[in-house]
């Protein structure tokens, strides 16, 4: 029996809604392969039995994706009270949500915990309050800060406390009514080293140890996500990150392992989605080949700013001669270029009207666009492949 | 007689229309000053009398914004077919539009021929043949490359050649039946240095003398924009940037002075708006104060990217005492961070709710917000003043 098409996934998901979304042609589009997303869900499920899998929503809020990643068994990681509403609607119990933004509106916390979620991340004694105002009696993580070293996506200071502040703000949070669940951190996105966990997991539990000599009884470690996509194949497999995690588990908690959870967002959706882009011209310029997309900074690509993601990108023209190119956004902002410090090799045969993927591209793309500046589409979303 | 108030002028512009914005009281929003944003651009058009004053319509494609500055006697600059679409529902007709993006998709010049655009911007041979074949017999500019020495927003070597290029392009272009109508040089955006234009005008008049050699009559030069919006409060007046173009186009055209344009786009809208947004919460990281506010790098404050552009903060608590603050974004993303190499002065007051208006906000906000990452909407906008 085969599992039906997009297509017809598409025409019976809300068959009376004419503002429903029509299959994209033209480009640029990402094409989204939600069974490829799940496929990766379930390989990260799979290498880490017990863990429980939240993908992170911010990555991609595609409703078909979200559903299907529900169906599978995965759970969710949200930020905002639209995402909890996104998880939602995809069939997930809130009381199953982590709201991982660590620094959150008090009327967002309100409207969250009116939608039954009930485990909220902190990480000051400030946000600290205003949970145990707004959501009583809720659960509570304390993020702590990491390096963010070996990561392509860096972190900056601006979330995480010391495991010493980490302490006094979950027994401020036992003080205020709140459940002191444990300890959150993050080790930065499209992290390359499976190693990286290592210090921040002995770190938390430290902190898990600290509460419980005051008799607390912490329950749940958030190890994040950062779980890379393969941009340039020679990263770490799942299974490594997976080992590595469990050794750094049993390393600082020995055999009183906590429940766990990790929030991939790039690990689950980054090579299940592909930027299709056209060349609008090939130029000269003083020497150097600039290629112009028609896709950029501002319709979709954003995280390829400081040429933070090197995205692998395959053309029409492949297996000919290449060259160096710069490559160039459709905007007429001169902030719109993708690559210049370290151009690509790109086929000198390439010319207008060419076709360029780009691959690994379904993370923060379609969530990163603009609302249309220059007058650009936002990038639309075509679903490919079979939906499970 | 009183004019209008925005909101009678909200409730008879779309009476039909259900869809139509209703006045945002909540934060984020960008407050727009209409009336102000004409004001800025009379006195444009008054410094700079015979210039063609084209507003460019990237910076805030407002409708009620840009019927206003038609109504007042602006002309548009345009991008993209949608930018083009936008000025003629503004009013504007199509031949007085200039088409100044250098790199286009052909299908895109097609529809904006189509719509009656004849005035395209092009850098290249490739750029000049498409627009023969897909605009017969337009006019076109050719682009100059400048240094973009002296700006706040600088420019790549994503656009413009050299002078011996663009005459080589100016002269195929004529060759292929097209108008070579003359030069548009780009100075860079908040350029802080009247003296900028010098050099491009210079650069200019050698092209069309290079054309008149071969008995071509060049007839316009697009002087681009760049005009700031007054951020610091020490950058020059409008009448300083009119003084130093007028003694640059009579240094180095004489009296034979060319048909002239500019685009400026921060340089109308920018000072007419203020974002709007509240202290999320105020936390310390390390010693470091750090203010969260309710908008961010995805949500219209783009332009803080490397901290480029560094706006006025004014505050709910402003008189009291001051100390080095990060700001940052609501987004859970790390690079949500507005200030963070150079930290703001903020009242040490400042607090959860507190109010924070980001001034001379009008460009670039807005049309950079994302669709809705990690669930924050997009920045929306409330006319504020009256509308002439």
């Amino acid at each position: 029996m085969s599992l039906p098409t997009v297509e017809e996934v598409h025409a019976s998901a809300e068959p009376t809604d004419p503002t429903a979304p029509r299959p994209v042609t033209s480009t640029p589009r990402l094409e989204l392969d939600v069974h490829a997303a799940v496929g990766a869900f379930s390989a990260l499920a799979d290498a880490l039995p017990g863990t429980g899998v939240h993908y992170a929503v911010k990555a991609n809020p595609h409703p078909v994706l979200l559903r299907s990643l529900h169906q599978a068994g995965c759970r969710f990681d949200v930020a905002s009270p639209a995402e909890v509403k996104a998880a939602l609607a995809a069939g997930a119990q809130p009381e199953t949500l982590v709201y991982s933004n660590p620094v959150k509106r008090r009327s967002d916390i309100v409207e969250a915990a009116a939608l039954g979620v009930s485990l909220f991340v902190v990480d000051s004694p400030q946000e600290t309050r205003k949970v145990a105002q707004a959501a009583p009696g809720s659960s509570v993580l304390c993020r702590l800060v990491t390096s963010g070293a070996g990561s392509d996506w860096p972190l900056s200071r601006k979330y995480g406390v010391s495991t010493a502040e980490a302490l006094d703000i979950l027994l401020l949070a036992a003080h205020l009514g709140l459940d002191p669940a444990g300890v959150s951190f993050h080790v930065g996105s499209q992290q390359r080293d499976p190693g990286a966990w290592a210090t921040p997991v002995a770190a938390s539990a430290r902190v898990f140890a600290g509460l419980r000599a005051y008799g607390l009884r912490p329950w749940l470690l958030d190890l994040g996500g950062g779980f890379p996509a393969r941009l340039a194949g020679d990263e770490p497999a799942v299974a490594d990150y997976a080992s590595a995690i469990r050794t750094a588990l049993r390393a600082s908690f020995g055999s009183d392992l906590p429940r766990t959870l990790i929030e991939p967002g790039r690990g689950i959706v980054g090579e299940a989605g592909t930027v299709v882009t056209s060349v609008v011209e090939v130029v000269d310029r003083g020497g150097t080949r600039w290629v112009f997309l028609d896709c950029g900074v501002f319709t979709g690509l954003v995280e390829t700013l400081e040429e933070a993601i090197r995205y692998p990108l395959r053309t029409s023209r492949d297996g000919g001669p290449v060259g160096p190119c710069v490559v160039a956004g459709p905007t007429c902002d001169s902030a719109d270029v993708l690559y210049q410090n370290e151009p690509r090799m790109l086929p000198l045969a390439l010319a207008e009207g060419d076709e360029v993927r780009i691959d690994c591209a379904g993370a923060y793309s379609t969530c990163y666009s603009t609302v249309g500046f220059n007058g650009f589409d936002p990038l639309p979303t075509t679903l490919v492949g079979q939906v499970v």
